[in-house]
């Protein structure tokens, strides 16, 4: 078997071997008219993948493909596809179908509809199911399928495909721009581009770490300053001084968030894209009372924010700062291994996939 | 002594002796230039008289007079009173003070001043005691006393300069109007206000009750329909369906708030206006990320919202439904015994002033 009957992946089998991947055939979904298969050219690592792989998300059944920050060529697109054709370069996110009829696709929020299939780790309707982006195609619905914009480099642009969307679209949606105060809570993966697009947007950006080490990066994504989250009562030079917290930390768990949600000016919102595997500390209802503070989270966002997102990011020059690692068996340990131990600044991209997969027209 | 010296007022004098009242001497504030003495003709009772003299909220030491809920006549105007004059009808709820100066305040925020002083239970800068509306008269700063329209009959209007403002201010702020969707959780004294303003405010409104005997009630109080919450799976076709859930009671601690969260459209609040004593239940973060929910609360609203609110209330028929009673050792005690048991539809009102004090003149 191959494409275009078989995709192959690095999979793993189970959370028990989390960070053992093998080179494994994947059945696709069956090809329909508004699909496109890509081949793929780069992938970046999320932190899903690793609380995916290592079943703090739940338990799952291998062989297992994750990846869901792809960059690479269309070779098949089908026959109602506009605005792509084979050859484009395009990217895949972390959603590849929705059933874009529902009040909520309607509303454009297809990222919440009900009958969304997320990249890997779902099934589609008629059973098949979907696979990640450590292989050498995906598959997806044209509507999840995103032309990348010249001036971004296919392994820099990967990570934008998730991470990207996640942290712009609640900053958009919070309307977020001159004016207006951020932080950026952790300063990761997501983080790093939380930073970057609250900048691009116009809003003064603050980071708040832990990590006295990565103030001089920090600047350079864009904070006006840096704020130390390990000092003693660093909240209260701050408090109702923020329109915005995006919490990007896998850590919010282990948060004192009552404090957290003093820094929000009136209406102001704590808004968490990374995904504790721990439930939050318990709140009081009053923790909310002292100024309408929102405590929110989102998933994602939707077709037009990520093309506008891209298109930003060009223009602006946002950029995921990328260390590269060659995609195999020992590429993927690698990565999983050292996000889990948030040990990347600030994103893997995989690469080499023509050298994993040798040539796949 | 006596007005101008000292007040009267009903007060209890410790948690242990919460439904006592005695009648006693109250010492106002020193009286400003900018301030106003109301003689007071009608108080209503809020859950925040309860939480506060049973305890619920923090010990205290008394004689402490409740009671923010105010309407009477203004029988003293500082020099620098603008729009406020002798003899005017006038209510104050459940704020008499801010410093009018920080950012909060200059941003229309006073309600979250950190200067902010409470109607009773506060103390002033200068170390002055402020004390509430049980009592023969009131003193309050003038952006904090409100002239009551002509249509607004006095025993009907008082619950608004809390309840009214505490369930008018989020909607307003959340953007409620025509095509949006609210539901209002809990029909009480807060609830039921609830519900008329988000009908005057031109919103698709439902009640959510425990209160089967209630449907009628919300009915003629503007709701679509009742939602009754103790029906197996209640939310199950609900969800993604509001644009807004006002949380108007203090029993959130027992819900299941991540269920509650699932009623929203993406973007959603679900905005905590009645304030439980115990801590609410663990969330995790993952709760939020289904639809991007936000849980939030609130304090009063501004100076603005509070003209506004009796403006509408009075063009679109918004009425309090108010049970009256005399003003005296036995009432107070009534009226809290009966507002702690929930024995009340939906909201008292301290009447009969005159008779309690004799002539204020």
């Amino acid at each position: 078997m191959g494409y275009p009957d078989t995709f192959t992946g690095f999979c793993v089998d189970g959370p028990k071997t989390w960070n053992q991947f093998h080179k494994a055939e994947l059945k696709p979904k069956p090809f329909e008219d508004h699909d496109i298969d890509v081949e793929i050219d780069a992938c970046g690592v999320c932190g899903s993948d690793v609380h995916t792989v290592t079943g703090g998300w739940g338990d799952f059944k291998g062989p297992l493909c994750v990846g869901h920050e792809v960059v690479g060529r269309a070779v098949r697109v089908g026959q109602h596809v506009r605005g792509i054709a084979e050859g484009d370069r395009v990217g895949v996110g972390a959603q590849v179908q929705a059933c874009l009829e529902c009040d909520l696709c309607k509303a454009k929020n297809e990222n919440y509809c009900p009958s969304l299939v997320d990249t890997y780790n779902a099934q589609y309707k008629d059973g098949s199911w979907a696979h990640g982006g450590f292989a050498s195609h995906i598959r997806a619905h044209e509507y999840f399928t995103f032309r990348i914009p010249n001036r971004l480099e296919t392994n820099v642009a990967a990570p934008l495909l998730c991470a990207g969307i996640t942290t712009y679209s609640p900053l958009v949606r919070a309307g977020i721009g001159p004016g207006k105060r951020v932080g950026v809570i952790g300063i990761g993966g997501l983080g790093h581009l939380g930073l970057q697009f609250s900048k691009a947007l116009g809003a003064e950006t603050y980071a708040m770490t832990t990590h006295s080490d990565k103030a001089d990066d920090c600047r350079r994504l864009g904070a006006e300053d840096v704020i130390l989250t390990t000092e003693d009562n660093w909240v209260d030079p701050w408090k109702f001084k923020f329109d915005f917290i995006l919490c990007a930390s896998k850590m919010a768990h282990e948060f004192d968030i009552a404090r957290c949600l003093t820094l929000l000016r009136p209406g102001g919102e704590f808004h968490m894209v990374g995904m504790p595997e721990e439930p939050l500390p318990q709140l009081s209802a009053g923790a909310f009372a002292g100024n309408a503070a929102k405590l929110t989270g989102s998933h994602l966002g939707n077709h037009q924010e990520m093309e506008d997102m891209l298109r930003l990011a060009a223009e602006k020059g946002v950029k995921p700062w990328v260390e590269t690692l060659k995609l195999s068996e020992q590429g993927c340990k690698e990565a999983v291994e050292r996000v889990k131990d948030n040990k990347v600044r600030y994103r893997f991209t995989m690469t080499d996939f023509d050298k994993a997969f040798g040539s796949r027209k």
